[in-house]
C-alpha cells in the first residue's frame, strides 16, 4: 500500500476533472496542459473518477511517484495518457463481485497502450460525516447507488434514508462542502481524509471479498530481460479470438498446457454485433473493423521475455486469427494460477 | 419477445416491492402473500427492480405467463422463490458491457435454486418527459448513475445537467409522479408506457451492443428427456473448482473437447477470501463452507439427459473436488458455442 498522506483539500475546492473537453482544449495549444497548477510530482497518472475515489488510491499505489489527475470517463484517461497528458492511466479490469469490465477491455483493444502493472485495492466501505457526529445524529446517508447497496444491511439496522449521488468520493465531498448535518457519505477512508470528515464506522459493506484489481498503462511496453520473470514473476495480458471448428477452444488452450505455464485468467466474451476495432494503420484514416463471436481473455505467468512464453504465443496465432498482447508485467500477488487450487478443509458457520 | 401490452399504472401507484421484511412478514402468515392484490395471472415471476426496469422486460419475456414482482435486492428474489412466494425468479447474469455478475452467481451457490431457461434483453436506453415536452424544453435529466454514464454523448450535447438517482425505472415514475416540467428520464420504453410519458429519442446510449443475459431460475430443475437436447439444443451451467497441480484446467476441459460437447461460456473467479457456503445438509443447522483460489463457470451445449453429458460431468468429477450443476435448459439463441467463430470481412468505418 502507498504510505504517503494525501493532501487535504480545502472543502469547496479540488483538482479539476479532466474531460473530452478539455483534452481537446490542451491538444490546440502547443505547451499541454496540466489538470491543475505546479505540481511537485515528477509523473502524473489518469485515474476514472474524482479525489478520494477507489481508482485514485489505486492510481496512488500503482504510482506512487506521480500525482493523481482525475478524469471524467475511462476514455478520458485512455486519451490523457495517449495524447502525453499523463504518464500512466489506473483503471479497474476486474472486480470480485461485478466481474470484468468490458468496458475497459474494448479500449484496450481501440488505444495501442500497454499494461506495465497490476494492483488490488479492496473496497472498504466507511460511513463518514461532519466531525462531532454520532452514529444516532444520522437521518439521511449519502453515496453512490452501488455502495448503497453493498452496505445496505448496515444502514437497514441504522434506519436512515438513502440518498443516492454520483460517486461516493463526491458524497463525501458534498457533505463537507455543504456541512450538512445529521448527513453521512458512505466512501473510501481516503475521502474521509480528504474532505475532513470523521471516520463513524468502517468496513460496513455487506460482502467482505469486495476487491478491484487495476492495471497501470503505459505508451510503451514494459521491456522485461531474459531470465527476469524467474526472479519477479510476470503476468501476460492476452485478447484473442479463434477460428470455426469443435475444439479450437481446447487447441488453443494446449498450447499453454504443453509448455506447463499457468494460467491466472480465462474469459470467453460473446461478442454479439458489436464490432472490434483491430488496428489504425500509420498513416490510414480510419481502423480497419472485424467481428467475432467470440473473444477469449487470458492472464497466463510468464514473461514475454521468456522464449516459451514466445513460442506458445506463435503457436497460438497459428490458429488464432485475431490475437493482442496487452502486456507482460510484474505480478502483484503470489496467488499462484488456475491450476494452483488450495482447498481448506471444510469449515461451519458459526 | 413479449407481446403483451404493459399494464398502464397511475402515477403514484405502483405494486409494492417485496423486501426482506416483508418477506420475513410473510413467512409468518398462514397463506403466502403477494407482492399486490389479486392477479389474473396464474404464475409469478420475482425480478429485482421496480416497474419499468429492464430486468421487469426480462421476466416478461421469460415468464409470459406471470404476473412480475418486484423485488428490492437480487437475493430478495432469490428468497421468494425459495418460500413459494413466486414460481420463477428472473436475473441478470452477465452483461455485454459489465460482464459477469458474480454477485448472482454467488446465490446461485447459497440458495438450492435450478436455472430453467435464460433470455436476453438489448439495453435501449430512451429519454422519457412528460407528453408534449420538446427535446429543446429539456433543463434536467433523471436516471441511475450507470445510464447516464451509458448516455452521456447523447446528454452532453443536449447540454443538460443529469441527475442520479436510484434507478431508470425510478426516474421515469418521479417526473410522472411529481410532474416535472422540463425534466427528462432516461430509461426503458416500458417505463414511457407504465408511467406515461412521452419517448422524446430512443436508442440513445454510446455502446450499441449493450445486451443483458438473464437466467430463469425455478424450484426443481427442468428435466428433459433423452434425445430432447437434439431437437432443440440445450444448454448446461455448470460451477466447479479444481486441484492443485500444473495443467488442471487443460484436464477439465478436455472431458468437453474429448466428447464434441461445445462450450458458450469459460470464466475462471478468482476467490481471494470469501468462502463459498456449499450445501446445507438435511436437519443441519449451518451449511458447510469451504475456500477455493478459483472458481469455473462453463455453459456447454447439450442436456443432462444426454448420456455424453453425463459422462462428461463424472469425468470432470474425478479431478473437480467441487462441483455444482446450476441447471440445464433450452438455449436461447443459436449462437453456437465458443468453438464456432464466424469471422467476417474487414469493413471500414464511414
Amino acid at each position: 500500500m502507498s504510505q504517503r498522506q494525501p493532501q487535504q483539500l480545502v472543502p469547496g475546492m479540488q483538482p479539476a476533472v479532466l474531460t473530452m473537453d478539455s483534452l481537446l482544449r490542451a491538444a490546440e495549444q502547443t505547451v499541454p496542459q496540466g489538470a491543475g497548477e505546479a505540481s511537485k510530482f515528477r509523473y502524473r497518472a489518469a485515474y476514472q473518477g474524482v479525489p478520494g475515489a477507489y481508482s485514485e488510491m489505486a492510481a496512488c499505489k500503482a504510482c506512487p511517484d506521480a500525482e493523481p489527475v482525475p478524469c471524467e470517463q475511462f476514455e478520458v484517461a485512455f486519451q490523457a495518457l495517449s495524447q502525453w497528458t499523463t504518464d500512466w492511466a489506473v483503471l479497474p479490469i476486474e472486480n470480485s463481485l461485478g466481474g470484468s469490465i468490458h468496458a475497459v477491455y474494448d479500449l484496450l483493444l481501440r488505444y495501442r497502450l500497454h499494461i506495465v502493472g497490476e494492483t488490488s485495492i479492496a473496497v472498504n466501505h466507511c460511513l463518514l460525516a461532519l466531525p462531532g457526529t454520532k452514529l444516532s445524529d444520522l437521518t439521511r446517508v449519502l453515496s453512490h447507488p452501488q455502495a448503497l447497496a453493498q452496505t445496505d444491511t448496515y444502514l437497514r439496522k441504522l434506519g436512515v434514508v438513502k440518498e443516492a449521488v454520483d460517486d461516493t468520493a463526491g458524497a463525501a465531498q458534498m457533505v463537507a462542502r455543504q456541512q450538512l448535518q445529521g448527513v453521512g457519505a458512505v466512501a473510501s477512508r481516503r475521502a474521509a481524509e480528504l474532505y475532513g470528515l470523521d471516520i463513524l464506522d468502517e468496513d460496513i459493506q455487506d460482502a467482505k471479498d469486495n476487491v478491484t484489481r487495476f492495471i497501470k498503462l503505459a505508451r510503451d511496453p514494459l521491456l522485461s530481460r531474459e531470465g527476469e520473470g524467474e526472479a519477479t514473476p510476470f503476468k501476460t495480458s492476452i485478447v484473442f479470438s479463434l477460428k470455426e471448428g469443435p475444439g479450437q477452444l481446447f487447441k488453443a488452450l494446449s498450447v499453454f498446457a504443453l509448455r506447463d505455464i499457468d494460467m491466472t485468467k480465462i474469459e470467453s466474451r460473446p461478442m454479439r454485433t458489436n464490432p472490434i476495432v483491430l488496428t489504425k494503420p500509420e498513416g490510414a484514416a480510419q481502423a480497419g473493423k472485424q467481428r467475432f463471436n467470440y473473444l477469449f481473455y487470458i492472464d497466463f505467468v510468464g514473461a514475454l521475455s521468456d522464449p516459451v512464453c514466445q513460442n506458445a504465443l506463435r503457436h497460438l496465432q497459428e490458429s488464432a486469427p485475431f490475437m493482442r498482447v496487452l502486456g507482460s508485467y510484474p505480478m502483484e500477488l503470489q496467488l499462484g494460477g488456475l491450476d494452483s487450487n488450495t482447498p481448506f478443509d471444510s469449515i461451519n458457520e458459526h
